[in-house]
């Protein structure tokens, strides 16, 4: 294990110059962080001859060892339970298909990872949006508001805590809530855990799979890309007791044959990962996330929550439209031959209209560009002509 | 380079063993040859300390790389007709998806790759199948058969040569009459090439990329799986020179993010596999499909055409049907402790009824183990209860 996995580098940097000018990517969710130096050797070690299909559920060595870290969390499993993936991606997809049919509905607390809508709507399925709020800190919706939205359609209810894109986590109470939501009318509970090594202050991560009674409810979507920085490994799994659920996700992922070989072999041997790794990475995501909440709430008209988990903030800016205001970032503005490229926020909502004057910034670089990105950002306000005055 | 890329044990030896029997596994496509190499070399020589995201349409230096592959066979296309995807599999779901809308419709010859209806019917799509008989040897059927079929609502035809299930190459004639079709009617032609490597006795391969006319209307389908014998890499692309056919494929691809990073590294190197990789591939393919051919129309009443590519094998034998009787050697047969497991043709099959008395066939074993699968298969059918007398 090298000393510390934080690079100093980003892995884009032939993509940070635009135009000439410099680009702090703030808005992709691609860490700077190193892969586990054992992960990477495992791939160097492949000792096949014939780089062949794996079963379409995975390997039974990788479910057999990933199941052990599972159960370290607390979760109770067996590695019958896992179906391995091409990715949180294909997982997501193949849930969404196993628990919902086309034209039945899934409710997703707004704002949610965009691509929900894509995996939802190339399977026909319908996303009914719940409006979370960035004056609380993108808490859940009180239980009543998905209570006016369930209909005799609504088959599950879909999670991402900590959250992307708002870094929210869900308490303990919160997610009791949700529970007995799912109990009482019947829903399958879609809990997408990418980000579940990331929770900070010393805050509580609750699966579904840590509360009672909702076995035969619960999915667990995952993946090895932010645990390990192992984006491109291409690597996920779902997780379900429910066996008639299990057997159904199956038959979608044996149509795609196998998972990918070589990632299953390297994430194996990333189960090992010392503590170590993870405690460095936590530290070092504390330090940026409170440089980044701390340095956006100075600026003046700026609100960010400051959330528990994740790498990512969503926050209020003073501006007429964040599309047009990070389009003008990129184009129109440059401070000391720098700009800030960020996510607007809109691409995150379901609702039109809905938050407009919001950006997602990830906080995937160091400290000393953090603080850079965030004087950009506030030369750039105070240039930006859809400014707004209140 | 070994002298030989051809190995003598299956991959799934653990799997060879039912009941204490000993199974020949003519049922899957899993190749036994031995992947090039320079490819496995690729993965051990991995120097990167971020498992980052390659972009959505794969990564620069592979689509370059590959271009120079497709443009040796005659294709005359650029690195950025191609777009990089997990496996053949999702290229396949993503090009039915870009070229048909839900509720319309493809038409494919029949008997076809049976995870064709998973990935149509996971997209809404509709699949018109149409004919191809054993007794011609599974050729083209006739052009006045895909006229009948087309309708307002035809947007492609779906081919796949050298052919899975039934082996088959179409000519230079049959190309051109599909090309012809196509055109007539403003069809896109979807030609999944899986099998390119495979064609036997000097008989010429013919890309619908080979015929004039028809950029706007073709769409390749192709994978690394049995060209490198790299199944497990989930490597595959899709190639069109039609530019917003390719915009929307990328939307597709864009929703999962990326292809796997080491799979894109490796197959980048895997374009440089000599030239003899491949002739010693096809002299064992060759060999093994003369064994079994001959075997097989040795064997009474049973027939099987002489196709000219891929690794496979449709034959009909007298039987009442195939799936009962591919059950029955595996669950109440044996000679000398050993049985064959085959694939019965039914699911290769969309009109119901069809193909009931013949299976395929895969040539994934050495021509011993082909000899002894034979004797097998004619003790099987002497004993069988459900066997045809005519």
């Amino acid at each position: 294990m090298p000393a510390s996995p934080i690079r100093k580098l980003t892995p884009y940097a032939d993509q940070a110059k635009l135009d000439g000018k410099h680009v702090y990517h703030l808005n992709i969710g691609q860490p700077d962080i190193e892969t586990p130096q054992l992960m990477l050797d495992a791939v160097r070690n492949i000792d096949f001859k014939v780089w062949a299909y794996t079963p379409s559920e995975g390997t039974a060595s990788y479910r057999n060892k990933l199941s052990g870290y599972y159960n370290k969390l607390g979760y109770d499993i067996a590695p019958g339970d896992i179906l391995v993936t091409n990715g949180g991606s294909e997982a997501l997809t193949i849930v969404m298909q196993a628990c919902v049919n086309p034209g039945e509905e899934i409710i997703i607390p707004e704002p949610f990872y965009a691509n929900y809508k894509s995996f939802a709507s190339s399977a026909g399925i319908v996303i009914q949006p719940i409006l979370s709020h960035i004056d609380d800190g993108f808490a859940l919706p009180p239980i009543t508001d998905f209570e006016k939205l369930i209909t005799e359609n609504t088959r599950a209810i879909a999670i991402c805590s900590p959250n992307n894109p708002t870094g929210y986590l869900y308490s303990r109470q919160e997610m009791e809530a949700l529970r007995d939501l799912c109990l009482n009318y019947d829903l399958f509970l879609i809990a997408d855990e990418a980000y579940r090594e990331f929770c900070y202050d010393e805050k509580e991560f609750i699966s579904p799979m840590h509360l009672e009674g909702l076995d035969q409810h619960v999915v667990i979507v995952d993946t090895v890309s932010k645990r390990y920085s192992a984006c491109g490994a291409r690597l996920g799994c779902l997780i379900t007791k429910n066996k008639s659920l299990w057997q159904m996700a199956l038959k979608f992922a044996q149509a795609r044959l196998s998972p990918p070989a070589v990632a299953q072999i390297a994430a194996e041997a990333a189960v090992d990962t010392p503590e170590s790794y993870f405690e460095a990475v936590k530290q070092e995501y504390t330090a940026r996330r409170n440089v980044l909440v701390a340095g956006l709430n100075r600026i003046p008209g700026v609100f960010c929550p400051n959330p528990g988990g994740a790498f990512y903030v969503l926050a209020r800016l003073p501006i007429d439209d964040a599309d047009r205001f990070c389009q003008w970032m990129l184009e129109h503005f440059s401070h000391e031959n720098q700009t800030v490229m960020m996510a607007p926020a809109s691409g995150f909502y379901s609702t039109a209209g809905s938050g407009a004057d919001e950006v997602r910034l990830a906080y995937v670089l160091n400290c000393d560009d953090l603080r850079k990105a965030l004087v950009c950002l506030e030369k750039g306000l105070e240039s930006y002509p859809g400014r707004r005055s209140k």
